[in-house]
């Protein structure tokens, strides 16, 4: 029987189209994330099972994570998130380099998933991360950089915006005014995520049965309603009193209101939106939290998100080193690229100019023009073997290089060939001796 | 207890001066594949083990593989070679599409190996393909490309050679004048891959226990001391007769001396080398195939292999489409380059300019600055926190940006700011309100 010829469930074929495409995002990724002197780094495909376990939480590790014993009894798994890997390298480093270090990858990951629209089993990432800047300026940078790379792309604030929280208030809220055992907190935490997603009094009766306390989910329920600076302050107002009230304040709200005003002093704060909702699950984020949300009716989700996290390092004796990161994924970022129509066309592959040949004797020639060229840093495709120029043209018409020049021995005999220009079709007689020629017609109509 | 910081055994870390220097690789492998109209592609880092069992061999299935069993019971396998994944590929599409295909990609393989001096267990390996060229044609690209690759890295024909063979002839000689058992044959066949490794008289001694005939042994030993393409030329006309002979000739000898002879015509003759001992194993090879091959005496190994191949989309139920192509591994080749002095130093990130600010009034500014400048393609590094210029000049020593700017509240007050660059330590004034100037500063020294 016939091997299929389909890659692996939840997986892509990138042909040359695609390729191109996955290219263009990651070479802006790269581009914008330089830009912001964030470094390069990538770790392996494998770590060692032990290493999500610490860092990831029992759902990835359970349900998740592709993993299998190795030939050497080791737990091993295939990356299904890029942090505890930045993590277990940071912590090689961090006493030895200058700080703040600004890192970015964009390895590929595995996750098993039931394949749907923007969910896939393999997929690629964006990651940055800035560790130990001083408390605050790294939000800003962090922030800044994750719409720089989106407008990179051509997107503005019509297109997306960033849902931002603070962890620390959420966790203040819930174990104050909304005092409940861990177990009760981990729900409340599991349907805010569902929120936008179930009828309003279902959701109430939820609350209700969680919190078993009509003034607890009174709290609960206006805590997810609110929706501005304002409306945050005055809930705080009302909720905490006593003695902690500063504390808390200067630890959370503070804090949060001077990343909105700084943000709003570069001019983006048509970007940002506080957002009670966001909370980033049970996570190892401990302060700020965002996502950047795609503002299309149609393709309403989260194409990124991070936070703010202190204690990253622990798991390896080390001492904390605050760090401030986001994930990016390229299926969502494609798919709402797509939504709004932002992608670029790659379905044609750039080659500066054919070549090809009618005669046997010619053949020589053309590969050495061919050498002479490419040494001179032009695209060129060698059309092999002998061809009329009606079958070189009708190869041209789906390949579409910019030139195409087509060589006989006749030409040869003469010194003189003739270059099309396939798109605007006009004809430059050249005298083969004179390469540089060519080369200049090439470059100057890139 | 602390979790290990090392990566997983055999696979590696690439902190920003590792990664930097793996960019520099890819992106000038990918460089030359498009002067040369090669299109970018990649599948999944998993397929099913059936693909592999199909094409690549037992040895490599049972002793190399990393496989595991998924949640839906299929056989996977984290790819160890990207041939079998570029068949798959092309077997969806050859039918529709105009050829030959032009492909290259790089994707990240494992194997279990012992890790050794240029092997390790995750690698990176370009692979380029040509399928559907006219006969002999991809040949000579193939192998232009190859040399073109590593011409790129500033290699020349001091420091590697590219030798080759036909797998063709190898073939006829075992089948015919040295004809044995299957079994015996795959014996000789791994005895050449050993052949440098060994002392000459174990290797007769092995020779003559496989073949178990003198005759046989001589000419087994007469083949694999051939040098020079006249040698091999009287070995055929020793070797063979008969009907078949011009048969023979024209199938093996005939085509290799026309590659030869072609890649002379285009000045690469001295890059190239007549090998009969270059047989690739027991792989789906079926005509002309080759090593790059590091000529310095401490580092004599392969950095790269390939050949032409007929036969691969046969396990998918599809019509034969003959290919050539090669894989070229980042750990041999980085390994060539350090022992050639080749390797560029990375260990410095490219960072424009650095704007530090002495006083908490200028943070504004500076991030502004920033953002206006990055709008322009200028790299900037944000020197976080209010801080005297003795500590931003320490600073800047380590990560030596091409410019630094240090802005004071009196600074902003007078509008004229004063820029250094610290290549020439020249200090540049610049009035606050022409960022355009100081664009064209740092875009002028680059």
């Amino acid at each position: 029987m016939a091997l299929s010829k389909s890659p692996y469930k939840g997986t892509r074929d990138f042909f040359p189209e695609q390729m191109r495409l996955r290219n263009y995002i990651f070479s802006k990724m790269a581009e914008v994330s330089e830009l912001y002197a964030y470094e390069p780094y990538d770790g392996p495909m494998v770590e060692e099972l032990d290493l999500y376990r610490a860092k990831s939480g029992e759902e990835l590790i359970n349900e998740q994570v592709y993993k299998f014993i190795d030939r050497g009894d080791r737990e091993v798994a295939i990356r299904p998130e890029m942090t505890p890997t930045v993590a277990r390298m940071v912590a090689q480093i961090h006493r030895e380099v200058a700080k703040p270090l600004r890192w970015f990858s964009i390895p590929n990951l595995m996750r098993y998933e039931k394949p749907q629209k923007a969910r896939l089993r393999e997929f690629w990432q964006y990651n940055a991360d800035i560790f130990g800047a001083p408390e605050g300026l790294g939000d800003i940078e962090i922030i800044q950089l994750a719409i720089g790379i989106m407008q990179a792309f051509g997107a503005n604030n019509n297109h997306f915006e960033i849902l931002i929280n603070s962890r620390k208030f959420v966790d203040y809220v819930f174990t104050g005014p909304i005092h409940l055992e861990a177990e009760m907190t981990k729900k409340l935490y599991k349907l805010i995520d569902k929120k936008n997603k179930m009828p309003a009094d279902k959701f109430s009766a939820e609350v209700a049965q969680i919190t078993n306390d009509p003034k607890k989910s009174q709290i609960f329920e206006k805590y997810v309603a609110l929706s501005t600076m304002k409306e945050i302050e005055s809930f705080f107002e009302e909720t905490f009193d006593g003695l902690e009230k500063d504390k808390i304040f200067n630890e959370t709200l503070k804090p949060l209101m001077t990343i909105f005003a700084q943000l709003k002093n570069l001019g983006l704060g048509d970007y940002i939106k506080f957002d009670p909702s966001i909370v980033r699950g049970l996570d190892y984020y401990t302060d700020m939290v965002f996502e950047i949300f795609d503002k299309h009716p149609e393709n309403r989700r989260a194409i990124a998100g991070g936070g703010a996290y202190a204690n990253l390092l622990s798991i390896f004796g080390e001492q904390p080193l605050p760090g401030i990161g986001f994930g990016l994924g390229e299926v969502p970022l494609t798919e709402f690229l797509k939504t709004h129509n932002l992608l670029p066309d790659t379905s044609i592959q750039n080659i500066d100019i054919l070549i090809a040949y009618t005669d046997l004797k010619s053949e020589k020639t053309v590969f050495e023009l061919s050498q002479v060229l490419r040494n001179s840093k032009i695209k060129v495709e060698v059309f092999m073997g002998e061809s009329k120029p009606k079958k070189v043209f009708s190869y041209t018409d789906k390949k579409q290089p910019r030139f195409v020049l087509i060589l006989s021995a006749d030409d040869i005999a003469s010194g003189e060939v003739q270059v099309k220009n396939l798109q605007d079709k006009n004809i430059h007689k050249m005298s083969l001796s004179d390469i540089d020629k060519l080369i200049d017609l090439i470059k100057g109509s890139r």
